[in-house]
């Protein structure tokens, strides 16, 4: 089980006014991680939904983020994204964006659902093992 | 044919290290501010895609913008919506912001099509004459 | 100490292709509805940056939200910013989202400090004792 | 002058509830792509202000873009940035979207300024000699 990391440019829009990057932007580069992690393990979720219709990729049920430094504009943040740990009818997805100098700029948690539609609900359903197999190999 | 006008309140997140709206925040603002404009007309994009669902809204075509002077935060900018111009296959929609003072801060312009799927591929129609009026009463 | 509320029209870019809001934009109306809480109670973070250069308004340091019941395209929801609760070096800042029907749609927590520079370092310094009456009368 | 190429690739919360890329995101694309063109010739903005506490980056002045066909989830996106071109106290920027299959998605151009403060008020002064030569190189 190994970690995926991505590289994050920190652009001028990513910033506000203190210089620092505007926090929501990190909620959305977790969503984003999260994305190229399983691509890169082979789980695209593109795919699985045009395979599926009623596959409804993998909802975000809870997430949290604390912020322990600021990264600035023009600074290059590795975004670390651990393998997901499934528990009952969730997972949970760890991350952590670490500044040049190695130091923790933020760290968070996302719950997600394997989601599938039932008779026109989005029902939470066990993550295919093939797929839990890729995310955690 | 009257001006549709709401006001915006320039929020942190909206602004960049120039303290100052990051551009691509008028564009979005510009689509908002079309579809404020258009409930305000009655005319409910939600509504008539649930009505058919072969309408594909009004999907942008071209925009422009020109910036004439920064927007702040904390400032409330007012966001003037002209009423649609219409013209062959699509319609122009007008857009300025001014700041409190009066001057202005930001103009531009949508291209737009009344867009509706036939054969599986979305096509330009004419708008409903229904819908043509409302938008330019 | 009561609730300040606002209403949030949910628009066709805040949405994901499943038709609900993206999540980071709940994270960001937190941010929004944060600012405009406290402008509705006379503190107003523009002015006090202003005011006083060294001070660097309320940092967050940690978010969290859940999602219990997807807010679409075209409803309006409304939004509760609970009065701050102060504790210690931070204080807390709960916020829920309403459906039109009276129903949770998510449901999240700021924990924020009040900084100032100190010999160019940010710190959380104690909340002034006029803006803590403000914010929780 | 050659091209500056960089692939993009297309997140769900890129996209609307149409799937496609919801349009304000390639204004912001623009904006980060005239930043990594720079930075692939040597220009680094965040330098540069480190360096002239006067200096106010490249503001955009003007922005046009034109959306030919539909950017869709998953897809990898190619961002053509073109060489500036310069004119009298503006230059502009040409950009070019093309999906996978080698089709444009959508062009569009910036016109830009070399910003300075000068006296408290942002004018544009000329661009120097060794970064104009650097964008055209």
């Amino acid at each position: 089980m190994s970690l995926f990391g991505r590289s994050i440019l920190v652009h001028w829009g990513d910033c506000d006014p203190a210089r620092i990057v505007f926090h929501p932007n990190f909620i959305r580069w977790m969503d984003e991680g999260f994305t190229e992690m399983a691509l890169a393990r082979g789980v695209d979720f593109a795919a699985l939904q045009r395979e599926d219709p009623h596959f409804r990729g993998a909802p975000l049920v809870d997430v949290r983020c604390g912020f322990r430094a600021p990264a600035r504009y023009g600074q290059v943040v590795t975004h670390e994204v651990s393998p997901p740990v499934l528990g009952g009818r969730s997972f949970r997805v760890g991350h952590r964006f670490l500044l040049p100098d190695g130091s923790l700029a933020a760290e968070g948690e996302q719950v997600r659902i394997w989601g599938r539609e039932v008779d026109g609900v989005l029902r939470a359903v066990a993550m295919p093992a093939a797929i839990a197999a890729a995310f955690t190999a």
